[in-house]
């Protein structure tokens, strides 16, 4: 414990920082969607806007050569442009102030030149979604790779497959693997496309139409886009969300990915299951004075699945932020009163929800204790339970589908009031009838009870190989 | 089971009849989302996988055939088979025991062979998902049509652009158009690639594996795809719902491009405003006893923007069917214990109400009353303020950027007032100085200030007709 | 107009009836909140509303009666009217002309007189509410009772606590089912309270001023009220949404509590863990023709926990549609285009998912089977380090809080790694330095270490006689 | 503009402070929910603990002193103590370990006596609620009295009211405050009720049973609540999230009031409407070098309605974090893994997010600019069309109410064709026939048709004073 040596130099508070914020963002994630990095997104797309405009011919290159040299965010006060903000709603509006305070008198008159507020701030969050991205995919991918990892080491691993929370029928610790991979390779590829297609430039001056740049509109549009190698859109896309939509879209089907992975990953790890547990790995996160990772403050034995629990905990908050983004679409003609405003903080939140949601899960796959003896142990002490589907397939040909089910069914009940499985299918005249005892046991034998599952762990690493991303054949 | 006596009697309750299903769906896409198209959906999969095992040498040729003979929904007592549902918590449960009661005893053994539950009702919403996004495509695609009508139409139109609700400068009402077009060209593209490329079949058996088809899984699932012609997954998607998610969020994507197109017109339909009506067209909706579209029950004058209205009340419940299914991602193990059973009905909701909206906004805007005249004349009334940027941006270069936006705004607040601006602006001495009368009178001409408004419409329209459906250049 | 000819055939679609239906919902919510159900209550408020208007004289006598006798749902063509609603976006529209079409011609100028739709539909959905709410409430209070029931009978049943999915402490059964008993108390007294207080007639006229009934507007508001034993408001409450909104959040609150009891239900009835099982009661739901409740149609040896998935599939839709409701509060002026009518299939459908979880989670707790030596057995099959706390409680006024928690935390990882936590305990220097043998087996049995269990239930029980409903001293 | 002269002194990011931060919450609210009132709230909870430790004879009254003097926010590391959350997932873990080694060696022991991480989050939780609702319910008070002020001033005030964005009849502006008081009562009284009866203590210790408390549990619960003025639950509450979620639900209808009233003001400040006006008053939010409230970067003239569109921007996001409460509600036995911490940091943005929107609506309401004489020349410019009810009801005795609307209608469509009402209605023999000149020029005058407007005023004027919140007769 350090007190603060000074209480007034304030520790960074909310999002990312603060109590609250370590547990839920991952800090490459965080840096690029806090409000320092909003700011220097503002200041690149001013510094753009006055090389585009000076490539155009429309401002002069001295000018935007000036503008350029101030677009640096630590020459500004963040906290100031905020209060100054309240005015006319929008960020924006001080810091082209601050801004044309800051440059050569002669260059003043070329900033901001041809553009709108929403113009910047449109094109600083496809700026701060580009940069964000770039950790949270590669975090996808990395646990994606650690997926591929444990789908390749557990391909073989007999573990039992639960449906309903009920056990099932056995399966392999691969295959659940490579189901969590194909999942996280198509999230993955769903952000990447967004990213690399959908982030665009917006210019459209005061109402979409360039007006103050004469008929040098699309050129401008076009050096801008060049300049920070956004799209070029069709149209301005002021109030046209579809951008917004689709990446909200994106990392709410990634945030599904990974809280699905992670709800598994508790129930695995539940006590009375063990089959899986969260490493102790040195991956951060551990506190520096030897707080121990999972530590209760009350129970001395506990070894909490923390990193799985909070995965859990950030990816419940993304769907309400996906549904407030697309309920926010509806803008009212050349620019929304309110509903676009509503969008700036979500969509941060969203990627760094998301991010950090996607850094721990790489750390937990990276770090996962796999007890491959205990999956096998609890299958068997289903007592062949899970084994009935497979009984019932080969007595089927025999007493056909419907009464082969009933009748293992029947036999299944006495088993779960305590007999064994196995006796009580024995002792049973209609399966003695028609499954020798090698029959038998071969339909008790769940390592030939797997059907396709290691073709499909093949499947699912050889799409992961090929960056199949679409993960369709 | 009981076969429904008959089918075409009931007036149907719920979404899609009743009282208020007709006012939020489509009758196209509303059939293709009901409880009977479901039951053939399902039917649909039974039948399909019975061939696909016949093909891999699994099931017996005749009975694949004897199987596919009974496969008609009006064969089967829908009411019966959800009451039955309840005790598995599944429809079918009951429907496979129908079915199988139903063909010949030789082929009883061989219906749903290889399928779990979720196998049939995973397919079956692929299959009910296409057959919804026919007809809501075809209805996105001919708003956007209207739209691209529109804007041809109107590429000249000069109307006043609205930012926050306060008339900001002149545009034309062709842009307002080509902005819509362009959205609801990128909304159709999404919801279609979703369509062509992500809705597949869904093959596990009981726990993804595959187990009761020995080693003919892969190829029953390849063929299962080719009957219903539907994506073959790399594996089992039973508890990965990345497809599910991709189909919400192009679907809630979409609803919020019809809801901003809704809102403009409801804005634009004002009283006050009254620069658009909606058209008293034949097509549809109107009571067959003399119903007046948008009339009151209470007011002889009124003449509501109906169509608009139930848009906007549709689309309204999209973010919220969206959230759910991002929500029900986080699936346990081999099948969910609720998050799954959550989707059915939130699925065939979304459809059926992005249905019932695009289907409305077709109609919107194919019978679009539009009011040049009163577009002017509003701009007119204005008293030039709009204009008042492009003002400033002729005495910019001599007064300074900042210092013309400073003036012009003391005159404009002069102007709001009641003095009219351009005489105002006259008698400024700081306007005088640097802009002659003529200067000043081509300042105030709205058309002479619409920038690349008719570029940007030539650049929806050359979009829209290369079906460069993504938007980007 | 075609008065239904044969009511009771129609085998009904989408929410109630059909394939999916009667998952969701319970048969006597259904009933209340299906169209035809709020086509009679919108008859009712028509006779109320002649009736009040007779009262304050504004009518005649006999114009009243003669409108009330035409007041039944089944005179009229409820798919009729719902196809006519289009035109005017209210199915109100129609059925007043219908209405008006069947009274005698002397009672007709009477019909709806001094009322707009909007009075109409909103004082119906009250209605709609009261009425569903009636079953809904009993069900929630038989659940609290069968809750009651188990915490009495458990009351010293010991089991495992479970925190983060980790085994914890000892607690009660008892405990447990205390826990769920006040969360069910609380939700339904905050239900309760909207029903009594907050459902209220509306009835404003055209623009809720009551205009066209000159100065009789309140006397005729405050017998409307009286008629049909609703609330009378301050004001009419057209785009005042704050009782949808109490109704909603209250809805939203108990979907919670009951998502929370199947949870748990789920996790106890997991294969590994298999405390509770559901009943195979006769209470409803099992199909008639031998569809074993909880069975599968795949795997023989099943039985699911069918009630509890359907309860944990049904909640999780209604955080979405509460937030549709919140979000549809912001209403334009005197009557919204689109938030209002977004209202009315979403509050149905609330009703009608609430209704059925609590219907299901009534079943539920009543057939639960409770397997207390298997929770005991549970609990010693840990090993005793559920009783970690308990010993380092017991070290700590010797060693300090922090360094017992430490050591006991350093024993129980050796226990966790296959040494009974007993002897590990016994052979660690600084417990057997300050506990003896008697000491540490007091230390280590977990019904020496239940705290407040017992006391805790006492007062729940004590709470839940009294209907103590706010659940606080 | 001020250069942050040392960059490295970090502006606090995020919630309340950065660039965003300041539009959508109100200081007074942000201070209450930000990172360090948490961390002073938790601190406040270890005292109380303490305390009660010591009344009830568990621990000293020298460590509890002791203890007391340590719980000062200044004295731990904010960032710190987020930064080694992660490893268990909670900040309390490492708090409580510091504040041990802050207090005295012999108090050590007794520092957190009891409780559990989970105790002091939830507890803390209800003490910044109710420290946040404070200036929260003032503001919402202070809004509804400048709405009482408003329905007074304007009782008389004549506008035409807007139905379905059309306009309708003729109200009264007062009576369209009259509404906004009412909602706004009604909400802040749902409020005050959550705030007084509903936030209470939780103190269960490691899972429920106040193990650790021996038989002291109920005692220290019960002093426990009176040292911090909270209630004392039936039962711990640790999974049972009803009160989070009624905190919640009255949240979100706060926030959907606050909505409706800017949205009325949005569209009655519109160009073409222009019937009000945000004020310029000094009350905040100006910057301090001169931006113009309401200013835009590019448009001299505008006057954006800046309080308004804040406002709506902020309440948009209520309903998705209403809906991601509610669906954390289902809370894993006895601690949940990840739906509890998904509360803590959109607990903390509903009361920011509906804190800034109250005070913004304060402010809004407060300098409100009222233009009577525009409302009263909107309604004559509509050439007496929203008399046309007015009319019919005069025509009705004669006519019946049907052949009276419809007349009326006819005669409607004609004027809205460019026809004078008036002169439309005399030409029309039906109407004269039955209505004479007097009589058409009193059905044609807006002030002889308001109805009961002015008796509602001043029922919710009356209702208002007497604190008569739910708002119900």
């Amino acid at each position: 414990m350090r007190p603060s040596s000074s209480p007034s130099e304030p520790a960074p508070e909310g999002p990312g920082g603060g109590l609250f914020g370590p547990l839920f963002g991952s800090p490459a994630v965080t840096a690029q969607v806090g409000d320092r990095a909003w700011l220097q997104a503002m200041l690149d797309v001013e510094r753009a806007l006055a090389a585009a405009g000076a490539g155009a011919g429309v401002i002069p290159d001295g000018a935007a050569k000036a503008i350029a040299a101030c677009c640096e965010a630590d020459r500004f006060d963040l906290g100031d442009l905020g209060r100054r903000a309240a005015a006319s709603g929008s960020p924006v509006v001080p810091l082209v102030r601050d801004l044309t305070a800051l440059v050569p008198g002669n260059a003043a008159p070329y900033v901001h030149h041809g553009a709108t507020s929403q113009d910047v701030l449109d094109t600083a969050a496809a700026l701060v979604a580009r940069r964000a991205l770039a950790p949270l995919l590669a975090d996808l991918h990395a646990a994606a790779d650690a997926c591929a990892g444990l789908a390749r080491a557990h391909r073989n691993t007999v573990l039992v497959a639960r449906t309903l929370l009920q056990q099932a029928l056995p399966t392999t610790f691969g295959l659940k693997c490579a189901g969590w991979l194909v999942a996280l390779d198509e999230a993955a590829a769903g952000l990447d496309r967004v990213r690399r297609e959908r982030l665009a430039v917006q210019l459209g001056g005061a109402a979409g139409t360039l007006a103050s740049l004469g008929d040098a509109g699309p050129r401008v549009l076009r050096l801008l886009a060049d300049e920070l190698d956004l799209a070029e859109p069709v149209l301005p896309w002021h109030t046209n969300r579809v951008r917004v939509a689709e990446l909200a879209g994106a990392l709410g089907t990634a945030s599904g990915v990974l809280a699905k992975i992670a709800l598994d990953v508790l129930l695995l790890a539940q006590s009375e299951v063990a089959e899986v547990a969260e490493g102790h790995g040195d991956s951060g996160g551990d506190g520096g004075d030897g707080e121990r990772r999972g530590g209760s403050s009350a129970m001395p034995h506990k070894r909490n699945p923390v990193r799985a629990m909070l995965v859990t905990a950030g990816t419940r908050r993304v769907p309400g932020l996906v549904a407030t983004l697309l309920a926010s679409m509806a803008q009212e003609h050349e620019r929304a009163a309110g509903a676009w405003q509503a969008e700036w903080e979500p969509l941060g939140e969203l990627l760094r929800l998301v991010g950090g949601a996607a850094a721990s899960t790489r750390d937990l796959l990276a770090g996962l204790e796999v007890d491959a003896e205990r999956m096998r142990a609890d299958l068997d002490r289903a007592g062949g339970l899970p084994m009935a589907e497979s009984v019932a397939g080969r007595l089927a040909p025999a007493l056909g589908r419907t009464a082969a089910h009933e009748t293992v069914a029947r036999v299944s009940r006495a088993a779960a009031a305590g007999r064994p499985f196995a006796e009580a299918l024995r002792d049973e005249p209609e399966v003695a009838a028609h499954l020798s005892a090698a029959d038998l046991a071969a339909a008790l034998d769940p390592e030939r009870y797997l059907g396709s599952a290691g073709a499909f762990v093949d499947r699912a690493l050889a799409a992961h190989r090929a960056g199949d991303v679409r993960g369709d054949r």
